[in-house]
């Protein structure tokens, strides 16, 4: 059975007969069509990490991408609907060591996401962490948290929340969880786009209760390469944490830890909540 | 005497006989021209807080913007030449409680930045900063930080750092810094858009000297109103800290506050470094 993040990140060329490159010639944007998954469905539309991965997988699959994904931001701009949707990427610059990418997602609506991205090749250098690893029980060593709510993307990850839940108040935002994918498969630079959109929203875990809230723009910085993802266990440590909530936004900032302790992303979002 | 600033983010309509606004209608792309000035140079090119006000600049007075930025990602994709660039802005996408941008800024090599903005209105909601305030002096307890390298675009700002200084080898990388204008100027989204890029790189703070890097992509998030900033006092107290310095390059997140103590901007980077 196909993987359901196999399937979601399954992109195909246009089927109006357009063609997929549109610059007349190896330079300019070239649109794909992706098509929205029930597996990675959210309250409406589909959660934005898939959708994040869905972008970024219109880059990993381009011919004339270079090198890694190292940084990805991107807007939601308006809903996205269920359906297909057109994924389209541009790679404005290519430099010696880096090459920088524009990408768009539009529907019938006009443009529901944009965003832009830059690849790099890995180079051999000081390398060091300074971010603290978490103090935690290893993965199975944390019951598994249950849904509270039914959210078909929420079953194609397991949480294993060690603090921080949803269902309480606190005078702390943090989250530190053990995230793991229900249907095992390694990891990778456009699965761990996903995954950085894990974590529900900071105000939840203020407030102890859903309310409404959105993310409006996503940021993940990554701090690997493809050989050291795909040798990860399963398991990600994730945390969380608001800076400020102001006139109805809040930041947050979060990294992502391998099961070994490697540091694999650093994730940042704006997002938008309702006035509680 | 034009503050320096000012003079810096003054846009012109293209001058070579191009409409200003392209699209054809009141949406679309509209292109004013910037320059560049001598005292906003860097090393090699402009400062890019310079560049990122600029870019900033061409939205917010874009007659179509509505609402204050809240979030700004930009991408350094090549050098900026000394002159004239084209900044070509876009409102992709205006909802009822937000507005999506996209930003470019051309010259004769071809792209060398590319960026999004979301700009939002103010509403009350719940508000609290979860960031701590560092523990530091008053900025006039402070001594001035001589400059050690001699680049024109720091002296329009005054450093006083209280911790973590370029010029000594680290096992943190952590600065923290009051920073004033060297023109008294009052705070706008615009000048702090270029003020959180004060920060030295990171990795100076590390090794204790300076070293070949540059930053790749740049994002602030605002948390505050117009007026809120307009009623800052001059100083700023920054504080910067890298995440994983690994294959070339390292995260920087960091905190921005008002001489008062509220929180006025998260800002994040990616920055490139040659290996040490």
């Amino acid at each position: 059975m196909t993987h359901t993040f196999d399937a979601l990140i399954a992109l195909e060329e246009p089927t109006d007969g357009r063609p997929s490159t549109t610059g007349g010639g190896p330079d300019g944007p070239r649109t794909v069509t992706a098509r929205t998954h029930p597996a990675w469905a959210n309250m409406v539309g589909p959660y934005g990490g898939a959708t994040a991965a869905q972008a970024l997988a219109g880059i990993t699959t381009d011919p004339r991408a270079q090198g890694r994904p190292a940084a990805l931001t991107l807007n939601f701009a308006a809903p996205v609907a269920d359906g297909t949707m057109d994924v389209i990427v541009d790679p404005v610059r290519t430099n010696r060591s880096n090459q920088h990418w524009t990408v768009r997602i539009a529907q019938e609506s006009g443009a529901v996401l944009t965003g832009t991205a830059l690849f790099a090749g890995g180079r051999e250098t000081f390398s060091d962490t300074e971010v603290p690893l978490p103090e935690v029980p290893a993965p199975f060593d944390v019951d598994v948290t249950p849904y509270t709510m039914a959210l078909p993307w929420m079953e194609n990850y397991v949480f294993r929340i060690v603090s921080g839940v949803p269902t309480a108040a606190s005078e702390s935002s943090e989250t530190v969880m053990w995230v793991s994918q229900t249907q095992s498969r390694p990891w990778d630079h456009v699965s761990l786009a996903a995954a950085c959109d894990v974590f529900f929203p900071r105000i939840f875990a203020r407030t102890g209760a859903p309310s409404p809230a959105g993310t409006v723009t996503y940021t993940v910085y990554f701090h690997t390469s493809p050989e050291a993802l795909a040798a990860q266990g399963e398991n990600l440590l994730c945390r969380a944490v608001a800076s400020r909530f102001n006139e109805g936004h809040f930041d947050q900032i979060g990294h992502v830890w391998g099961e070994d302790g490697e540091l694999l992303a650093t994730t940042t979002q704006l997002v938008y909540f309702k006035g509680v």
